[in-house]
């Protein structure tokens, strides 16, 4: 073959499996987000629908690898997390990554405009990276981190944003405000000068969104979607409740609201994720 | 601080620092786009404008990455060469691959629209790897073999398009009769049967695309641009006229066509380019 | 300082840091012991006291090394089993692996003259390999499948040098015979042409070495000492016998023979092995 | 077979093939020499017969394996160079890293009462690591950072034992003296208050021992053998006068001094060096 006298470089990719029989976990971070919230106008302290193109994004992910048995979101960061028996890619971790990371990327743009007014004014990046945990306790531990993070991400912004855009202080002023404040007195200045009881707030943005996979039943039918839940996933109910996720990953039923959140709703009225979802094992499988 | 008992995860993390003074290319290449060029009704054996969507991709990570010395793509993949100093993200291999591939998948569904008619069908999406070469002469030899593998794909892909398109033959039937010849006998055929000379069809087809880093001359004033380059990166002389690229990396100047190719000219107007070409070296230096 | 102008290269030593929380298993296997063993006259199918050189040297490296809770050791091989906590050497890979792969090879010079009759007529080397294994199931595994190994090996070795010995079969005609046989063939043919019972052949030859740091009672006092044990470590009795391997890393008591192996002997006399037992950790800690 | 439900315990090794077309660094490092030496009471500061020890179980390190074409020791380290092109072990690092650290430390043992009068007390260890060095630059400049290290050690020492011998300064009032000194004021103190010429000192003390294979002319016959030089390596002429390092490989002529040394003399004496010389190519590349 004529070019065979290059080929020889072939043999400088090295071998990169992941180690049998750990947890996969791969975050994607977006890159510089301060500066695209800005320029895209994002609501503050949290952006509904900047959140959920972030969900939307996931759950495309989530539909194409089905050995993704639990995905984790919070501001501009998502954790996937591949049941610790996959095989996807021979566990190659560089195809792991990249395919995690470009699909999500390539899926937030085309979700932009079915959640935001604004279009698109760059290219958005994420960085990712994998993590490998052995035990279930690492699993639940790294996903408590993610989780407390957010609580105290979360509760900082709501009162930062409260003193500045409804009692006009400055951002320094703000930050002078709230340094050295624990959880309990944040709270309480948010009783005290805005009315507001943190807990009532939605839970989206206190407890970030978790992303199963379950059975929603639609009349006497049921069918398999990608669910947003915003559940405390530290305390040890959750992963009562959630039994499939570490054990046998057959989805459990979901405990739909009234109203179905539009994530899935676009899934279930979805033609192309629909098509996904009939042959979903071949697509994680094969290159 | 409220997460600190589960702040162990974080020790998991491995370094992926990529040993110093060692070329590191990254190539992204398109999954299953096989289906996704049919899906969206590529021409056949090339599609000008499906391949100038990934250039002007590549051409995003260009802008962004002033490291990247070299970028070369043909087909649905692109090989970004990152200089071999680069101290870009302290060589942290996930971090450059996820970022070189995030950019490029967003990047390509951004610049879709800008080049086709149909609109997206579905997110695309590009695994990437990371191969790290030591000498210049691997180097060299790496781009030869993605280009020499670009000439023995194009040659038989354009004599059997040829061969269906125009004659009628089934796939099957093209394939049988192409079955064995050499590179002389569907140079041959062509000419033969379709009074085509290969060697005149567009470069653009036969070589790839070369992206390099070049100072466009614009009546009295120069800007430095990404621009496409079709030329024949085995030969000797295509390394002696872009000096560049191997040794002082200062942009050598463009020998522009008559007309400036649109991927050149979108730089030269864009705004939003613009503004990231003021400030690259921070762009790319942190996260 | 003079020597700065170099010191740049120190930057290309990479990290390799094992994965917390898994068990980490160093296997020494030796080089060329089949020409080894020929050039010292080691008795056919197992030679005492070259397996207790082995075993000898081992416990060297046991008593270096607190961290490591069981070995095993079976032919020219010898696997170590570090708890997986363990922070010596903060776990880089190399430190670990070459500190006892080092250590093995000086002690087994060291103690060759204290089993061996003739003199070492060169310097014996081996390899070594790190093998990561996260769940307690693998490792018991991993240690089935050395004992498994020994067994398949020695059943077939000593029917083997049985015929060749003692029937003077030629090594091909040996090996004919044998071809095919399964395990319930072998003992039969051991039976009724030897008059062996296999089962009775000494469990050293038959199970391999297992060494596990135990409290050696000695009259009104007590001593903790490396001990050898060659029980079936594949059933689960074993694991319930021992559990210090896996729980709480204390040593249980000695369930020692009539005779103390002359190993374990050579421990509680020994004056440089005395001093060692006194200040374990800070051996293993520091480099 | 019996032992295949454990099998699988196999695939949780990983790959560790070295990039091509790299230098392959091995350098090993006594573990604990501080004591080692003083419980082996070597002379201070450079105890020539225990420097020999190291040389020569280097020597037999460099007969096994042809690849390494330059090994340098000072003090209780050795660092050994495989050329570029080693395909040795298939390149895997641990491999390579683990028979040049045993057969280092089994020989070490061998042939200490070769050179030694105190029996060995204990078993001594090594650790090693492996560093990868893409061009001859990096290369030279690993080994010109090793030997200034030698020299700024060797100078200081030189002094300090001076002082504590023969001055009859304690280690503390020695180590006063010496704080913040320069080269040029050890230099001076050394002239001046003990009539040493430093440059006059014996060549391996201050330069420490390069191991180069080479022919050694023996009348009208010559041999080759690895043979001990003290030269400058940090100088262009050392590279040009041994080109055969990062060159063709091809052994010069040694220039050997009117007496040869001891360490040649072994070699060129000795019955078992001589068998391996004669197959050298299969020892190394087989396991």
């Amino acid at each position: 073959m004529a070019c065979s006298r290059f080929e020889y470089v072939k043999s400088f990719e090295q071998d990169d499996s992941i180690l049998p029989n750990v947890w996969i976990v791969i975050r994607i971070d977006g890159k510089k987000f301060h500066k695209f919230s800005k320029t895209h106008d994002f609501e503050k302290p949290n952006d509904e629908n900047a959140l959920n193109v972030m969900n939307a994004a996931a759950t495309a992910v989530m539909q194409e690898f089905r050995d993704i048995v639990l995905a984790y979101g919070q501001s501009d960061e998502y954790s996937f997390v591949f049941r610790k028996e996959t095989a996807t890619f021979k566990r190659r971790s560089a195809k792991l990554l990249t395919y995690v990371t470009s699909l999500f990327s390539s899926s937030y743009v085309m979700q932009w405009s079915k959640w935001m007014n604004l279009p698109l004014a760059y290219a958005p990046c994420f960085d990712g990276r994998v993590v490998l945990y052995p035990s279930e306790q690492n699993l639940k531990d790294y996903l408590s981190w993610r989780q407390a993070d957010v609580h105290v991400n979360n509760l900082y912004n709501t009162a930062f944003w409260k003193l500045v855009l409804e009692k006009g202080l400055t951002n320094q002023e703000a930050e002078a405000k709230l340094r050295g404040t624990f959880s309990a007195d944040k709270n309480e200045l948010l009783f005290q000068e805005f009315g507001i009881n943190y807990n009532n707030l939605p839970a989206m943005y206190r407890k970030g969104t978790i992303l199963l996979r379950k059975r929603v039943i639609l009349g006497e039918k049921s069918r398999q979607a990608v669910v947003p839940l915003h559940e405390d996933l530290i305390s040890s109910q959750f992963w009562k409740e959630h039994t499939e996720i570490l054990g046998k990953y057959v989805p459990g039923t979901y405990n739909a609201p009234q109203t179905l959140p539009r994530l899935v709703e676009m899934q279930l009225n979805g033609k192309e994720l629909d098509d996904e979802a009939e042959e979903p094992q071949n697509l994680a499988g094969t290159s």
